[in-house]
């Protein structure tokens, strides 16, 4: 009867909706319902308590499973009302589980194989920050619910090496082992023997009747003990108790009135649409405050730790960065002005990081096996490995999906900041996590390096030319590519002070003079775009370029004025927070009138919105880039093959004047 | 000497390029060297004989392997000159293998684990020619070198898992066992069993001594006895005999003069740089004529089979559409225009594809787990099995990735044209794979449905709003967004009789009025873009819009027509096409003067190309669609909520005005 609470509510929430998944929180109603009441360490009245163990359900469409523990259990702003609106406008019962809308919901999931990636990240962060503080102050457990779906997709391999071959001993998924997909039984596109697929990456494996209390509660006791992470195949009934059961109807909508009241039924539920009885609902109360006691011996503990690490470990989960942050930049900055080196972005990036790091001890680095490439390594980070948590720095191997997730995960643990590497144009690969990042409003830092035709020789597959316009088109995602040190520094500085936006790193391959010449203060950078160089005399041509392109834009000017055409550079280092300025700002800096020309080593799709006029000023404009794929050469050799150079952009200029 | 061959010809190459990477070529020359002189059917003076064995690097960083091979067997185009301007312009030889750019090349690699995912495309093809045109046609092996990174990118579970479920038993990949990644030993970030992992998924495995000849030979012969698809795992030494062997710095460019003098002295070879002494290119060259015969009994046997299949095996191959597509797209256009329902656009493509499929007996079709969501599946075409070779239609599971890397595969095998379904949001998942799609030129087609916030319900996760800019800023991709089933029949014909470029077509859960009212025989999305309908009075305004939002801007029309104001409503199925037309065609559809307002219900990235003027002529614009993710509640709310009506259109042109 306690788990038949989330089974019939799933059923009444899903019918109302006329629209839902119903089966997957029927079937895992059982092993929830123990691992809320006998093991998950939570408090209803606390749910944002930093050392509460995680739960995670990677299967995303069984939200009502989460909405119902979440209900049930008595946390706050899950009430009766948000159930009864599940899936409508202005609830916080989505039709998956968004991160933001309500407490008890840690992390957003629906594309499969998310939730369990974002797992391994929730278990580092707690080994990083165990390690760190002690387990008076950390110990908790990351507990998954991952379907067949999820184990389909290839980040669960990812995931599962990666959690594997760390082992992180307190990451425990279960397996809704119940043989169905939308499609039909499993076994019509699937035979992997599951437990000896996760076996063969190092985990413990036990397999249970997922419909079985006492099983449950062994199983998770049991896999408490390991020193691997867990996985746990609980065989279940989707929909169980439904005439759908054991179908892949049974997957979606279960909204037929009949079979519904038959369902009920068999669970001897006898009280009407979204009515759980008093003594159920009690009970489930009571689970709710079971961790309350816990809660407050780890206050007492926490209490206890010195102001200065209270303080800290306050500051990191706040995301707010240390003081040192900004003066470390501005220090950079003043240093790469005077000795203006021609560096690669990707080594600025480094040079950055060097200084980062040591005052900014929540960054996790690391790379998806490029970090000589990626330059995300720094002197100080240590090794993040079984035998060193306090290491801050991770080889995610050859996972660019599944280091995205991971990351994610940090992120949303908190106390820690990640930032990770791998080539601009495996963006590709990694793209599904950096959606949900941006989704969910956290800042996770992707340092995306060999950004352009300038990678060169290793050609087309490796050279993006679309990934700049992918990283901009998506919402809430600051798209940064710098064009020497010093914007790169500021980038930085953007990235690890923001609190509900992640940030896409775009470095070069090739050294870049630096342009910045003159040192400010200010964070150029945080403006999006202004202007680097101003015409002399009559303005009438406006360069615009972002990363590489600001020296070739510069040199373009320098051509064109030496021809007596007044010609202004502005450098975009940021789209999305040039949009943030307010429109008199924008103006000031491309004014209506001057030709304007971008240049960028990429496709155009995008430049238009700043090559035509604000507000129907008009102004003529042309584009210099990438018309298509790149090609296999050294970089200087493209450059001057696609036509990326000073000269091609000073003929534009003229053209059109 | 043999192998060392193929050491030799990548040390130099890679010394005169001063990139690229030395170590897996040499590490694997054993492994290539077997296959190629005893195992590999292939002629090296008809590269593209049908039934050749395909051979594919997935680890496509180790192309002088591949590039040695061929030059040394004696590929026709592949000279000593292209070897000598390995990665350099307009060299065949890229820096990893460009599909199109020599025979012998069967696909792109580079990005990790896509080779290996498409060779199960190339085996499933194999299989379904095979049941199709009989062994004497049909019967080759697909064999494949997957490196660690193949195997720890998430994709090559997904497309071991395929493989094994269909035991697809002519699939044979060595896998290049050598401990060594970019970033260190292979433990730095795995302790996977590998062997384990893929026995898990019903694959045969064998463990051997990658340079010991006769444990090659006798394993690929085991290999082929197998009724499962076969890993073979290599222990190999990547960088053999270099002083860089078995160390991550052996992965990349070795180019020190003495380090190889010393490397070249230990494998007895003394010519100069380039250079193969005349009997081992002599022996290269007779294992490049070894299929010679082989391929003649095949012309023989081809030429016995009736005049019609070969006619029809031809015609699939050089991928020529049957006679009757065009008429029964017409046909059903014209059923349409006449009956005008409401329908959603991927119901429309099923329609299609009903009348398609049948005169089409090349077409396969498949869905990664939303075969009743996509609408793919149609009466006839059969499930592929292991017991139903002729079956036209895969269950790929929940495997975007692998599903997309698996189609690329059976486009690039021949004799077959494969279309998938998944929602559109999970582009992001296929997204690798779509890009080879576009950058080999080849006509995959992505049948992409749910393609908006028109999903309703299941929430942000699951609606796309920057997946069209995604599709459109990628090169050579038709991304087709139809607005009834008269567009969405037309664009399959592109789709379908395209040779070079892969289609997506981003089609609507939900209902569509039928807008293309008056039957024409000219399949009108073939310009990207028309006029639908036209201004009653002095034109003022143009409405331009794609799929569910051109019936939004017809309102529009009505609404600002009946207050007197002509308006114009252009209909957008594929940019692409339309940016092919000429200037005077884009002109006469888009004329310089009148307001032009886009409606679509995505982000907006990429519309200021189509709403500031061309050549200059100048406008006022404006955008009704997304301004950042979407939310779960049912379609038509949503629309209301984020503003995308007919009113709101209506009021922005009016604003304008």
């Amino acid at each position: 009867m306690r788990a038949a609470a989330i089974r019939t509510l799933t059923l009444d929430a899903v019918a109302a909706a006329n629209s839902g998944h119903s089966g997957m929180p029927m079937g895992m109603a059982d092993v929830a319902t123990v691992l809320y009441a006998k093991h998950l360490k939570f408090d209803a009245s606390a749910p944002d308590w930093a050392d509460r163990d995680r739960f995670i359900l990677s299967a995303g469409h069984g939200s009502m499973l989460l909405y119902s523990l979440l209900y049930l259990t008595g946390y706050p702003e899950m009430t009766l009302e948000q159930i009864r609106n599940f899936r409508q406008w202005g609830a916080i019962t989505a039709g998956h589980p968004e991160y933001g809308h309500a407490p008890g919901i840690e992390t957003t999931t629906g594309p499969l194989g998310q939730g369990l990636a974002t797992s391994v990240g929730f278990a580092i962060a707690e080994e990083i920050q165990r390690a760190r503080f002690g387990r008076d102050v950390v110990d908790h457990y990351t507990y998954v619910i991952a379907g067949d779906g999820c184990l389909m997709e290839g980040i669960s391999q990812e995931a599962i090496a990666l959690a594997g071959r760390q082992k992180l001993s307190k990451l425990i998924v279960f397996w809704d082992n119940n043989d169905i997909t939308i499609d039909g039984k499993v076994s019509l596109s699937d035979c992997t023997d599951q437990p000896a697929r996760f076996r063969a990456s190092g985990w413990d494996v036990q397999e249970i009747d997922g419909h079985d209390p006492k099983a449950i509660d062994a199983a998770i006791a049991a896999a408490k003990k390991t020193g691997t992470p867990s996985m746990i195949a609980c065989k279940t009934h989707i929909a169980l108790g439904h005439a759908a059961q054991d179908t892949s109807k049974g997957h979606g909508a279960l909204t037929d009135a009949g079979q519904m009241q038959d369902a009920k039924a068999a669970y001897g539920w006898t009280t009407g649409p979204f009515e759980v009885p008093d003594e159920i609902k009690s009970w489930w109360e009571e689970v709710g405050k079971r961790g309350a006691s816990e809660h407050k011996a780890w206050q007492d503990r926490f209490a206890k730790i010195s102001e200065r690490r209270r303080t800290e470990f306050t500051r990191a989960y706040d995301l707010e960065a240390p003081k040192q942050l900004a003066s470390r930049v501005r220090a950079l900055k003043k240093q790469i002005t005077e000795e203006a080196p021609k560096v690669a972005t990707r080594k600025s990036s480094e040079m950055a990081l060097e200084l980062i790091n040591p005052v900014m001890p929540e960054t996790v680095g690391g790379s998806a096996d490029l970090t000589g490439s990626n330059n995300t390594k720094t002197g100080d980070l240590g090794t993040f490995d079984v035998d060193n948590r306090k290491g801050r720095y991770i080889y995610y191997g050859i996972r660019e999906h599944g280091m995205a997730a991971a990351m994610n995960g940090m992120a949303l643990h908190g106390g820690v900041r990640p930032y990770g590497g791998t080539f601009f144009v495996f963006t590709d690969y990694a793209r599904p996590a950096m959606r949900l990042a941006a989704l969910m409003k956290i800042p996770t830092v992707f340092v995306m390096t060999h950004d352009s035709i300038g990678v060169g020789e290793d050609g087309p597959t490796h050279q993006p030319v679309e990934h700049l316009a992918i990283c901009r088109a998506t919402p809430n995602t600051w798209t940064f590519r710098p064009c020497d040190t010093v914007e790169t520094a500021e980038a930085w500085e953007l990235a690890l002070t923001s609190k509900e936006t992640p940030s896409v790193l775009a470095l070069t391959r090739q050294g870049l003079p630096t342009v910045r010449l003159e040192h400010k203060q200010k964070n150029l950078t945080a403006q999006g775009a202004y202007v680097l160089a101003e015409a002399t005399g009559k303005r009438r041509a406006i360069l615009l370029a972002s990363g590489s392109e600001v020296s070739v834009a510069l040199a373009a000017r320098d051509l064109l004025q030496a021809e007596g055409i007044g010609t202004r550079v502005v450098s975009m280092p940021c789209w999305e927070l040039f949009e943030d300025q307010d429109e008199a700002y924008r103006r000031r800096v491309l004014p209506a009138g001057p030709v304007r020309v971008a240049v960028e080593a990429a496709g155009r799709t995008g430049w238009d919105r700043w090559l035509s006029g604000e507000r129907g000023k008009w102004n003529k404009a042309g584009f210099v880039g990438m018309d298509g794929f790149g090609a296999s050469a050294p970089a200087g050799t493209l450059y001057e093959k696609f036509g990326i150079t000073a000269e091609a952009v000073a003929e534009k200029v003229k053209a059109l004047l």
